[in-house]
């Protein structure tokens, strides 16, 4: 979306109000603001706090026990970066183990198959399922889809996902992956593989999570990788009665405590007035979670001890939060917002790294319509640092989401996500595909963002309503 | 390696001389090659092969059953094709069961690897062994260790292949991999697992045959996908003790037949006198043999169609071979050479495609020097479908390289293997790798020089021996 010309004019106006009303504070927030740019950008802080995680930790699903192996380095690593408080607190998890997924085309072209399990599904018996493939081309097309054409079938959804720097792509494929499974029980399937929602052509599927429903049968989910989806797919333009066996051993296995571990940059003035820069915790298990979200990790928590190191610490506090299980449905940022809600009329604005290392180029924030040129002004500094100012329409991130809900304002810090799905919840989302300078690019940018909302005098409040 | 000024000047005066001497015949030779190149540039015919028998045989490893299968397929292939005899020849191929292979590091960062098993390694017992890392960054780093910092651990071999579009990182790295166990036995290693010979960042490793040596121990061999290396030199440099865990339980199961696959369209006036073009038809069993050599399978298939339609046949017999068991030893090579030892005298040039589907750039041979500005002038019109004049000093692909010890001219149509190594012997060698157009220029080449060889008046004998 760009920027119409009335909101040009109206930053202007309020940019220049703004700087007449603060011109003293201003510089000096605007040269703090470009010092933390210059240490991040000579840093390689944010880099080596991702290698640790994912050489000293790796993958680390929630529920299972490098979950708490992280929530241990991640308290460790805090404690050492010069924070004032460092704490956890404790959040329920469901354990789902992943097992073994196997699959292969039984006739007409005896093939295997690379899949993987979709996170929380169950398991096919023991023996494997077998049966022919109705392929869809989308969710959509799936569900209005005669059953009778459907049942005792193993649905295979063919949704290609599109590359775009935004990364919208994602949003029009994965209803196949998080609802897909629903539709296709509900018309009798025996149970669904989907096309990876990923940008790549890797023989590598893609996992993440799906939903089931209540009153719906609860049938086997899986994603197929994007080159067997091809194969698949000329597979049945030369023989419409394509068999597939799959065998899946996953297990849900109840809930297990993990922890959201946050750490704080005690405000010089206004202590219990909270910036939150956040990033989760948790990964898939078959990659090391590098992009996702040990990129986020890396950066929050690199922009908050930047911040700590600052001579004259600013007024409000920062808060870095990093989320537990934010793979498994947003379940750290959800319990946050729960057990935080008293606190959220002092969280002052709020956002979340979690796409990637790919360079930040633009700031989107949601705040009332009239704070919004006053605050672009505001963290104008950050155009040097390549950010430019976007609009007013930011979600913030998964798990800072729901704080609009709460009427707390947030900002998105657009990232370059053109290549994210070639490797997000895939074994491909290792240390190598970080680029560090784009890395540290990031780390300024959120040190910049959380120190000016830290001294900001701006009012965000209350947010204007979107039209949906 | 450029052309010296000699010997561009040689090739102007000898092409000039060729050209007086058969001008006629030279303008009807570079005509019917000009014909063929915008046949095959113009036609999808290439790619559909590859595409057949990706799609309807898939991975076709010498020895399985699926080899079998792709054997059928040719006979199948090349009998629709109007080529004027079709018959297989008999290879008695090892059989290799891949099983399972699977690894982690134990301490002092518990996290799983991706490996894969070396071709015809043998396995670890039931339980597996595990043992502390070694690490050398070459096979002479190895070669040169002292025994007591060998014995009792799993030997790594760490040396990263580097990219180049002749390929020729591959030669330098590839020696880890097929010596690499004979020197790790030697001074007593429990196993040895390398990075990957291959130039990509994804989480797969490579896989590719290894050898044992009569009197040293046979050892586990695997290889372990880039990330993985550099994830375990990561976890040497925080500590020198990292311990790994492997299970592999590949079989080695004794002999089985295999059948080189070969066409021919019978030469008009000399058809006792063969050029020989060919690749090979088995494949690793991970991907689906698209590049590694579905891609040469279909570019000397059609080349040959393409020649088979012609209203009037070259003189020479074009001869297609499929060759058994390259993967596993060139072994359907080194047996057509035993085979048809009595008949290699009557080959005139021997050329094989197994270098993926890039951009052919260059023509080498290995003729005799005194006929090789000839030959050169005589193959010019391929310049007009991208293929440069080159040295003569080509080795004419892995299942010929045999030939020249038996006075067998050879040519190598080089390719753009920029990033050949990123998909050998991996799951991603699939079919999308596959750019069709650069396929069909492939075809084109291969067209063009098998028809212009079988009509060539160039005596290319004697080889000259070559400089070692």
């Amino acid at each position: 979306m760009k920027s119409s010309p009335l909101i040009l004019l109206s930053t202007l106006f309020f940019g220049g109000l703004f700087a007449c009303q603060n011109a003293a504070a201003t510089d000096t927030n605007q040269s703090v603001s470009a010092k933390l740019q210059q240490q991040a950008l000579s840093s390689s802080l944010a880099y080596d706090i991702v290698e640790s995680l994912t050489v000293e930790v790796g993958p680390r699903l929630a529920g299972s026990d490098k979950d708490l192996v992280a929530v241990e380095w991640a308290e460790k690593k805090l404690g050492s970066l010069g924070f004032d408080k460092v704490y956890k607190e404790a959040v329920q998890v469901p354990v789902w183990q992943r097992g073994e997924a196997k699959a292969n085309i039984v006739s007409p072209y005896a093939q295997p198959l690379v899949i993987t399990a979709l996170g929380g599904s169950v398991g096919t018996p023991e023996e494997g399922i077998s049966a022919p493939i109705v392929r869809f081309e989308t969710l959509d097309e799936l569900k209005q889809a005669d059953p009778s054409l459907v049942a005792g079938k193993i649905v295979f959804i063919d949704h290609i996902t599109p590359r775009f720097k935004t990364g919208k792509g994602y949003g029009m494929t994965v209803g196949g992956r998080s609802r897909g499974a629903i539709a296709a029980a509900e018309k009798g399937a025996l149970a669904i593989v989907i096309r990876s929602i990923g940008t790549d052509h890797d023989r590598m599927a893609h996992t993440g999570m799906m939903r089931y429903q209540e009153g719906v049968d609860k049938i086997p989910a899986a994603a197929m990788s994007n080159p067997d989806a091809d194969l698949v797919t000329l597979m049945l333009k030369r023989d419409p009665n394509v068999v597939l066996h799959l065998e899946m051993s996953p297990k849900n296995l109840g809930y297990a405590t993990s922890y959201n571990v946050i750490a704080e940059v005690t405000g010089s003035s206004k202590p219990d007035e909270i910036v939150l820069i956040g990033a989760h915790l948790d990964s898939w298990d078959e990659g090391t979670g590098a992009i996702d979200d040990g990129a986020g990790v890396a950066i929050v928590t690199a922009a908050g001890h930047y911040i700590s190191q600052l001579p004259v610490k600013p007024a409000r506090t920062v808060r870095v939060v990093l989320y537990a299980a934010e793979e498994l449905g947003l379940i750290g940022g959800k319990s946050y917002a729960k057990d935080h809600q008293a606190e959220l009329a002092k969280h002052y604005i709020a956002a979340e790294s979690d796409f990637g290392a790919g360079r930040i180029y633009q700031i989107d924030f949601n705040v009332a319509d009239k704070a919004f040129a006053a605050v672009q002004a505001h963290t104008g500094s950050m155009q040097d640092n390549g950010v430019a100012p976007g609009n007013n329409k930011a979600s913030g991130g998964p798990d800072v989401s729901m704080l609009p809900g709460y009427g707390v304002p947030v900002a998105s810090l657009r990232q370059d996500g053109s290549d994210y799905f070639d490797y997000h919840h895939t074994p491909n989302d290792t240390l190598d595909k970080i680029d560090p300078e784009a890395l540290a690019q990031n780390a300024a940018a959120y040190a910049q963002f959380a120190y000016l909302m830290a001294q900001s005098d701006i009012e965000l409040r209350p947010l204007t309503p979107k039209a949906k």
